[in-house]
């Protein structure tokens, strides 16, 4: 089969693409001897996750709980979530997958933990922790001071739960054209305390879990870091081009999509918006523009309502109905997340069809 | 059941509320002799489909032939796909669906007209046509000059379609506040200069079908519009809300979300981002924040990850770890079809559970 014999629109992962991709980040992993634990939220498909197991990988990482559960039930069996669960549905949900698979969470907080100690000790089982420190995002994330090294202290103690080291998320600093601007002493200097204090309280942390994927290939130049968890990096979209991470040759998805009306004058309209590409605007600059026309770069995409993709069409540039055009979103993860599946090709031809099986688990 | 038991984050729909938004837009279009065909793009859910009928909408307004499917399957049986369909696969589900109920679709060319009447030919079917004009949003829709009344008496003259009228979408007036500042002669003298090229050459038209939500209860104002497409109304969001369409009090979706993180100070952090609200911003002003928290207007989701909400907690104010917290989104059509299910609540009470069956259908 071939892509012009899909029904439009639809996402398209091209699989060459996405093995260079996979091969760059665990090579550059290997070398650095950094562990590479793979965010999944970008794309929520289990053979994914496989190939990122054989690539390397030790485990995955996940956001939601509803996530490393179909993760679990499709064998992934070492799961780190990201994410501080509240609740004691959310902490019956967790110990019940620690009876399955080995299991960690980072928090940020001694009520979350102890919720989850409180848990497992019931449920008789283990649950690993790291705690969340900010590094300048200012979302999640204690301080580094000695109020949290306080806080540390209070949860290593709780029962049932497995101690495994510091969790950071460098989401401020977006890529290799903001690291060359970016001071990485800076950075290490913040890293070099946080690190102080753990050793002055005697407190081992045999992980320090950090990286996105703008930044993942400079990974190596932060002091002290073990692990990386990127996740757009296995498809790329316009943002990590964008941020000069990778280029659009980089780019392993994109949204197959029909021009179905240029009935106004120096526009026309594709079957892709935003219920299809996702509203994202870019993250840096002037934000413009809701994706890439792969192969027609003259084509604007400067518009989208929930249905619609709005081009604009220059006057010595021409398009019509029922043409194909194949788009490459600005933010690629939430992008995924509207679609039920996606169709695996090698240039156009269609080579298979996997689930985005952990789509839509909010909770 | 309370919504105190329940896993966030997840979507509630309060049936009071959407009963009330069911009733006034049902009683404006009876008192003004309007056909009420709402949009169910909106919530995608066959449940609400049926009230929206109950309440005399003849029929309903799609956006694409994978929800005309779901609500024919759900019992809908007078389907109008505004959206231009292309292609052979779209065109054979579309006569698949005609041999079951009565289906029209707008659209803009020839070529989607010809496409439809030789598979309807085929068939052995009739589609009901609309013929889409641009009256100032530039989106889709043909101009009103002779050219386009050319292409009408083809399209006319086509065989196995049924020539119901004019579509129009003005999605260009924003609401209320907008309109006292709009000229309405302007507009009208758009569609009497249209009405004029049908007279002459003496084209019925029916059905004239315009009306976006924000504009819904000023249709009457517009000339010779027999009927109106709203879809937001049954919700209503904080766009309908700044468009002075709407008040906080007649939105009938919350997202119920539970604050995860307090760690950084002056903020929280909500676990509902741009995977549970939808990125979109606001349509209007300066497009600032992702929504409005219920009861506590205080707080100002100021950003969003994918899977956290940022807060901006004032001095002033308080949240903890733990906190429930109702979230209004800016744009509540992509934010359902982020879901899988709604809750159908009066007031803290949970009284139902329904699927958002239309959910992901982009083709």
């Amino acid at each position: 089969m071939n892509i012009h014999d899909l029904d439009t629109p639809t996402v398209l992962v091209d699989i060459d693409t996405l093995g260079r991709n996979l091969g760059g980040m665990a090579g550059y992993c290997r070398v650095h001897n950094l562990t590479l634990r793979p965010h999944t939220k970008t794309h929520k498909i289990p053979q994914i996750a496989r190939l990122q197991m054989q690539y390397g990988a030790p485990g995955i990482t996940v956001a939601k709980l509803g996530e490393a559960e179909v993760m679990a039930d499709a064998g992934i069996n070492d799961i780190l979530i990201v994410y501080p669960l509240w609740g004691e549905k959310k902490w019956m949900r967790l110990t019940e997958l620690a009876k399955r698979v080995r299991i960690s969470v980072a928090m940020d907080s001694l009520q979350v933990a102890a919720g989850i100690s409180r848990a497992a000790r019931l449920a008789g089982v283990e649950v690993g922790i790291r705690l969340e420190f900010d590094t300048g995002l200012h979302r999640c994330g204690l301080s580094a001071n000695e109020e949290s090294i306080a806080i540390a202290k209070k949860i290593i103690a709780l029962p049932n739960l497995r101690w495994e080291g510091i969790s950071l998320y460098p989401g401020h600093i977006m890529g290799n054209r903001e690291i060359r601007e970016h001071d990485i002493p800076v950075e290490n200097a913040k890293l070099d305390r946080l690190y102080a204090l753990f050793d002055l309280a005697g407190i081992p942390y045999p992980v320090v879990s950090g990286g996105n994927t703008p930044a993942a290939f400079q990974s190596h130049r932060f002091h002290g870091v073990t692990e990386i968890r990127p996740g757009t990096y296995i498809f790329n979209d316009r943002n990590t081009v964008d941020a000069e991470s990778a280029t659009y040759a980089d780019c392993a998805v994109t949204v197959l999509a029909t021009v179905v009306s240029t009935s106004v004058q120096g526009n026309a309209v594709i079957d892709a918006g935003s219920k299809t590409l996702s509203a994202d605007t870019l993250l840096s600059g002037e934000r413009k523009h809701f994706g890439y026309v792969q192969g027609r770069p003259e084509l604007i995409l400067h518009d989208l309502s929930e249905e619609h993709g709005h081009l604009i069409v220059p006057g010595d540039s021409h398009v019509e109905v029922g043409n194909l055009l194949r788009i490459i979103p600005n933010h690629v993860c939430p992008c995924i997340n509207l679609h039920d599946h996606v169709f695996i090709v090698s240039g156009e031809k269609v080579v298979d069809h996997w689930s985005v099986a952990a789509r839509g688990k909010v909770t």
